[in-house]
């Protein structure tokens, strides 16, 4: 199996560390460069970290120097760069990588909303993909030089609602009403400080700054469809989707729990025990791809009538599969249920990571 | 200020332990008999309840002793007796008290349904009370000897929920579809031995058993209304009010938090101010009858994004206010907010002492 | 009661939150003037703080007009004024408000080895505060004009393992070996950021920067006594007393709880029921002086096998009282025990009101 | 590799479901039979079991009927059983299996103090294993069947207690004095209920019956020697060793952190630096055997301030391996420093595992 070069940015930070223990026990992948601030520059990774994982890093990536987030130096050499960049300086960090012809797989919110940049949750809609490589083919075609690309991880809770409703969306066709009642791990906010703890032992935060508007928009943009042309994404309407989010933050610290109710554009609607079949059934792409993080199980339908639970079920594949409980009728829409995600895995690092094994997988790296 | 004489029943388990401390603090109540199981019977109270509450008991209040909940002994001379007893014997025990002709106030679940028994948030439908006064009223009539009667408190998530929904339906009219993502702390299960620690460290149980299914019923006794002759009471119909709960177990200690969202069926919907409004001008019955332990301002409406917080704002009026915070658009429905209980309070045995602070200044006991 | 007027530096971060919401509630002094940062001044207190307490503050106290640390304006109208400020600017500005002429009471460690600044937990060593009346009695002989000066709280934990030892000191004499594992609350490291959410759920941080230093020192000289001058403090020498201490931060909002054990040097040791009936028997001179806010029991001895525990006894006597638990011997030394004091009370803010009612109980303000 | 069949007993319960997990992943044993109650027996594990691990159980596994804790059946052909039977039916069942000829691997405390019953932490004193192994010679040198016998796995907060300090006993002679304060985790207590949430959530639990006592007895049984017929034990005596221990409950699933101090008998006492080269240094019998559970590194020194954490390093070689940090002078005795182990690994069920490797290792099963 060829091994890629792998580059990350922001590699300091939590989302950074993600990235970097992941692709230090990948088989696929061996990180090439790592970019942080102008004061990591020039250190060894172990000096330039403070390292915060669950698990050691190996003494080969502790002893990579660190260079700045600038296209340049082992990072022209990489086949994908990972950004774990804060918002705040991805936008022009990022584009300058693509520009400088490099694939880029980014956790960073800024272009997500870009209409020619895929936002792909790996086990959900890993098709919006070909937009890029349309891309590619015709630059291709025209004899130009490979271009660089972004592709963007979605945000965390709205990868752990997709998941189920993709493959219900296939089968019994369009939703057209969704709530989300989400209660977030705290590993996503990070931890220099990310959450205090003041504000989060005995107590839940009501609140995440943006997050509402990221599930409710993401959402359309992952389940819509794409141009004719193949180049531009089309994501559904807000007449034709209404989402409703409320999202909390909650004393736990890997694993965004979601209690979730949706209705079916179609009548009749399908049972409960349909409902559960079909989530049972659904074998994501990167599966089938043979993609070495792709889950055995996308989603674990939970019979027991208090699951999933984020301390026990966040590992299920390696955090990469999602799990769903409660599935049940709905007073008010149709269904309600639970859905559980491994937030720092497929709702982030992890996502990154799979998208960038179905990019080798069909040869767009 | 005269004095009434209280019983507890139940009165080692969590909820007799919070009505003592309550009411060992009380200037309108004193104890006058604590019962528990034959086991405790006999025991100075000190001695038959493992204390759990953050404050210490009196000295004369520990010395009490313990007799069996049976109606006899210092509980026939009770001006009212609160209830803490669990469902397994609270129907049982709480009838025979009632065939005495005392007056129960109970947190158990046993007679919440019946037709002519009250189920009573004390800031929320004090006049559902009427149904007992009336029949008090027509045993004199006919010269009976006044009879016994049991009004309930109703589950500590409904007492949350129906609290800022009863002065909107008020002013607004009725609401026709309503969703609550309840986020519930431990103290509402007890302490032996309640939520395990290995369940809710790092953790969130996504089900409470029969939870759903009481906020579901009880919202729509205590916001439905009386027949015409007084002594039933009429629910909203299910058509009437579409109501559906998700509820999950949290890492808090005290203070439940719940997602709301909810429709009006009058058109047009108020507007976010006016709902703000409508919540901030209302003022519980029991604060107009000056009981001392109604809360100052009924409902806190908070204007901080991130607010209320279970820690921080728990205790506002001592636990008997409730506090809403995020009221905002629904996409789906009409309105979204938070709004936070204390569970143990205005939730159970606190609504307790309410409720019997309003049958005093009504004269009913 | 004559009310005295009171200033507090550092008057948004946490420790000044807590002099605020106590001096607020308190009936011998008023606020009079609150400094913090030039970004603060010249806001209303409610609009400059960001308030973190459990409590609501009074209109009143929100609305007033911050001002910077200067000591002018209605600070030099203060009888007292309490320093809640950080370390990195508590030097300075403290020294020039005692130059000002001003009472001040700090719970900054800057002045705590000073030769003729008491170090003071009120309810141990108030009689530390002798040497600055001595100094004020010397100014008056000589016709100077009142001079200023500081007077410093003790460090939190040390504050908590003190308590018990002082009047076990008074009646058995000197203990001269001393050990003390800590397990210390997070709101002793204040809220922005203070302990990070991912560094305290569900897990230990057995290092708190200086703590154990401070721990070990300052034991020795407030448990020390004053040169025959009565101007300076003679701390215990470090043969005399070796004291060492291992701090752990742990997952608890409120209350520091302390494994210690001792060696008297006089030999026989007293008995356990020595040790109990001597703790339980002292009573604190704040106390005996009538002050608003001494406990009515000084030291509580707890005789359950499992006490005392942070939720459950840290309120005791309002957080001015320590809990005493599993007094028994030691293998070792001579005794081991449980303790636990209240960190933001007894420990920091709570200590330097105390301390201010004991300096107006004996007129130096 | 040769495969042994393994029994559990107490397959249900906390202990067991880790020996179960340990089991289904291992490559040296099969599960051959399970072991619980009567009302249990005849059931699929996966019905008589409330699987609480964070790992799925394997099908193969969760189809195991269930029989009684009798020694026939499967079990008589099992080559070890481990025990995770509570102490109040350990002492007779477990007797009837060793009078039945097997091998008990166990975790309960019934045969702990035995003269003749070796108590191992695995990766510290496996030469105490030698007493059986004699035993069983013995008896082969007469002809006789093969005797059944006894391995007791230690406390849990004992196994991390001994382990840094057999190296340095080795090395640089006896320790005569020994204190350690614990901060031990929850998942300890088991789950049903095990600890309360109510009593652990921000909170501390300043005791754990028994739990003092056995960490100061078998101290002395594990770093003890054997009398010099090989065939009892002979423990340091209490003159030779004093031990203090303070236990304390935390809000912590896994990992016991100890603050430990200690002292040497001979002098001049070794320097920090000694110490920690020593515990770097140390290599456990059951790495040099190759036993697959061994770890890679046995002690695992930290150099940051702020380490051992448990949520941070109790899963180091897979929680075979101990963490020592902070390793410091002490004014008292010593050295002072903290360990953190994993109290269901090393700690539990994970020892009597690697125990098991050894037995095999050196043909004893």
């Amino acid at each position: 199996m060829s091994v890629k070069k792998a580059g990350v940015l922001g590699a300091t930070g939590s989302v950074g560390q993600r990235f970097i223990l992941l692709l230090s026990k990948h088989p696929e992948f061996e990180i090439h460069a790592l970019g942080a601030s102008a004061r990591s520059a020039g250190k060894k990774y172990k000096d330039a970290a403070n390292w915060k994982q669950t698990e050691v890093l190996p003494a080969k990536e502790q002893d990579i120097v660190v260079q700045e987030c600038k296209p340049e130096g082992n990072f022209l050499e990489c086949d994908v760069v990972f950004s774990g960049l804060d918002a705040d300086v991805a936008g022009d960090i990022e584009k300058s990588f693509v520009d400088a012809g490099l694939a880029v797989v980014s956790n960073a919110k800024n272009y997500r909303r870009e209409k020619d940049v895929p936002l792909v949750v790996p086990i959900v809609n890993p098709e919006h993909i070909d937009v890029v490589e349309n891309k590619l083919k015709q630059a291709a075609a025209k004899g130009e030089k490979k271009p660089g690309f972004i592709i963007c991880i979605s945000n965390c809770s709205t990868a752990g609602l997709v998941a189920p409703l993709k493959p219900l969306v296939d089968k019994f066709g369009p939703i057209d009403a969704l709530t989300a009642t989400t209660l977030q791990a705290i590993s996503g906010a990070g931890f220099s400080p990310g959450v205090s703890g003041m504000d989060i032992l005995d107590n839940i935060v009501p609140y995440i700054s943006g997050e509402e508007e990221k599930l409710e928009w993401e959402t359309k943009k992952i389940l819509g469809g794409v141009n004719k042309e193949g180049t531009e994404f089309a994501p559904i309407s807000d007449d034709d989707l209404k989402v409703s989010a409320q999202c909390n933050r909650v004393p736990v610290i890997d694993g965004h729990t979601e209690c979730i109710s949706f209705r079916f554009a179609n009548r009749p609607a399908p049972s409960v025990e349909d409902i559960k079949q079909c989530l049972r059934d659904y074998e994501c792409e990167a599966s089938k791809l043979g993609c070495s993080s792709a889950p055995k199980q996308t989603i674990h339908v939970l019979e027991q009538a208090d699951r999933p639970q984020p301390r026990l079920d966040r590992e299920r594949d390696n955090g990469y599969a999602v799990s769903v409980g409660r599935v049940r009728e709905d007073p008010l829409l149709d269904f309600k249920m639970v859905v559980l995600s491994h937030n720092t895995i497929i709702g982030a690092a992890g996502s990154g990571i799979l998208i960038a094994e179905i990019l080798k997988a069909k040869n767009i790296i």
